[in-house]
């Protein structure tokens, strides 16, 4: 091809994961690799929703008023306050598209979510990344490194997963409502990407009400266990959302989706039961590995770090065979620490007991 | 919001639909507004996979590279040369990210999809419709209009739908071919969308292997009979689908909707039996409707386009209750037409039957 047919600015080093080299995940293995919800019981009445499924919403163009009505309600907001997305990754690329032309100025925090730095590329803006820092209990961004950094490059978007992944960390809504009235001061568009609600329950959405400057993202990937349907949200003041509605495409998310969502904003109990039994799980298994002399981090999503020190490297031979999970990170504020998404007691059971096996053996 | 964070460029005139306004359809009438295919056996076959469907497929992020071979080996092409997306409209959307800066010529056909003039819009393209001409047998646009119009105005990218909608219209592959060799000269993007394929069988697929400049679209929508997943996809020559790929979301689509086309792709044959049996239903439909003196266009899209002329009014009104079809078009090139989309003759049968009554009792 003439390479002037494409887009001049596009930035060579935009590179993408090559989907070819990825072969499915093992079934023999445990999956706590991706953050998914694979919880039984959430996962018995998503199957049992699956099975009562019109088969009429494969063959059928959608319909969203309905469920657009229901998660309005979820959220205490209003219909015209929401887009519907393909997960929050649709939220963030809908925020970039609405909003950065190139050469606009990005911040995102780092390390983050892999797309900010990809959409961040994609749409020509330059970036001036917040790096978490190394502390005693894990990756540091002080309040105060946010405003001078905001102050002085005074961007037109700023990212803020709360909480952030891959380090875990949050904000308090009320820094976060410093954040905003500082970016609303600078003209900034600030997108708090709440991903992992609530498994981590405060929220930004009620600022959306009085913030015109602020976009809140959702997905139904984690809490509510629905990661194949890549189905999310953005939520913000009806006069930014209106314009987020003119960019959309033909059609926001899948029938199949948006049926099942449908039905699925019905059993929010059922997800809060799960979001309650996997965070006491997350505690039992950090109190488990703390009592075996290991570093556990604080996180507020539904994954935990920990720190397997001089003996990472046989504890990742013995569990090779059993577990997938993160080993460790090339980032400094997350180096020596693995990740594990969180599960049940009953599965993190026998890990734990691995793990105590090797550091009796050993 | 301070009306500077949003994109300057931003068409004032682009409006999009208000689902809000949508309601859902009626179950007590047929269905043939939206060119679905909703043929009951290949429902059979697709109710049948959907019950089967792996629960897991719901909670996990998708695995692609499996259904990437089917369709590079059902198109005769190489995996290198597809990128999945959200229906053809997908395609259509990542065609116009890849190739089109604000002020880049587009020329598209009129009327033609909804999509293309918007994205135009949304992409701040300068647009040169290519007009459809009332002719004796239906919209005309010949190929020496085509010829002259892209000579003249040479844009960056030439959108044609083959077959068009709502024209039903096509060009033979040998007059496209000349299209892709004048475009290649001008260096002009072509975009060839075979949303309706193999309802049409031809295709230009096979081109993408010479032209770098060609871009075909296609969708699991119509003849597969799956519009409620939301996934179709590009063909290119690899060296243009990479960068389809650069600009890809996090996931191109929902692992449902990719679980369930791994298994549909073993069913062409079933797909193939269902295209036959609603083209014979359409041939049926059509020669009832000449023979009751109607005129009938010669479409090759799964739709079919009657004049009732003076009858309109009466005919509309005694279909009322138990058809959704279009009544009419604004356009010029199909004022006066109605159009069904195409079901079985089993389904046709009591529809002629109530036009036939009118007729009689009128």
């Amino acid at each position: 091809m003439n390479s002037n047919l494409r887009k001049p600015l596009l930035d060579p080093s935009l590179e993408r994961p090559d989907w070819q080299l990825s072969t499915p995940r093992s079934n023999q293995k445990l999956w706590l690799d991706k953050n998914e919800n694979l919880d039984p019981e959430l996962s018995k009445v998503t199957s049992l929703l699956l099975s009562e499924l019109n088969p009429m919403t494969l063959s059928t163009y959608p319909e969203c008023g309905e469920l657009y009505r229901k998660i309005a309600n979820w959220t205490n907001t209003s219909p015209e306050s929401i887009i519907l997305t393909p997960g929050s990754d649709g939220a963030i690329r809908l925020t970039f598209e609405t909003f950065i032309n190139e050469g606009d100025i990005v911040v995102h925090t780092l390390p983050t979510f892999a797309m900010y730095p990809v959409y961040s590329k994609m749409f020509g803006a330059k970036t001036f990344p917040l790096s978490y820092e190394r502390g005693e209990n894990g990756p540091v961004l002080t309040l105060e490194k946010i405003f001078e950094h905001i102050t002085r490059v005074k961007p037109k978007l700023f990212s803020i997963p709360n909480p952030d992944s891959p380090t875990g960390t949050v904000l308090s809504v009320k820094a976060l409502r410093e954040i905003i009235e500082l970016c609303e001061k600078l003209n900034t568009v600030i997108l708090v990407d709440e991903a992992y609600h609530p498994f981590y329950e405060d929220t930004c959405v009620e600022l959306t009400k009085k913030f015109k400057n602020l976009i809140v993202a959702r997905t139904f990937a984690k809490a509510w266990g629905l990661a194949g349907l890549r189905i999310g949200y953005a939520v913000g003041n009806p006069e930014i959302i209106k314009f987020y509605h003119k960019l959309r495409p033909m059609y926001e998310v899948s029938t199949i989706s948006i049926a099942f969502m449908e039905k699925m904003m019905d059993y929010s109990d059922t997800m809060y039961a799960s979001v309650k039994r996997l965070n006491e799980a997350k505690k039992y298994f950090s109190e488990e590995m703390t009592s075996l002399g290991f570093r556990v981090l604080k996180t507020n999503g539904n994954f935990q770090h920990i720190s397997f020190g001089e003996h990472a490297e046989k504890i990742h031979k013995a569990l090779k065979d059993r577990v997938l999970y993160r080993e460790d990170f090339n980032e400094d504020c997350l180096r020596g620490y693995s990740r594990f998404s969180i599960t049940t007691k009953e599965n993190f059971k026998p890990i734990i007991e691995l793990i105590r096996m090797e550091m009796k053996n050993g």
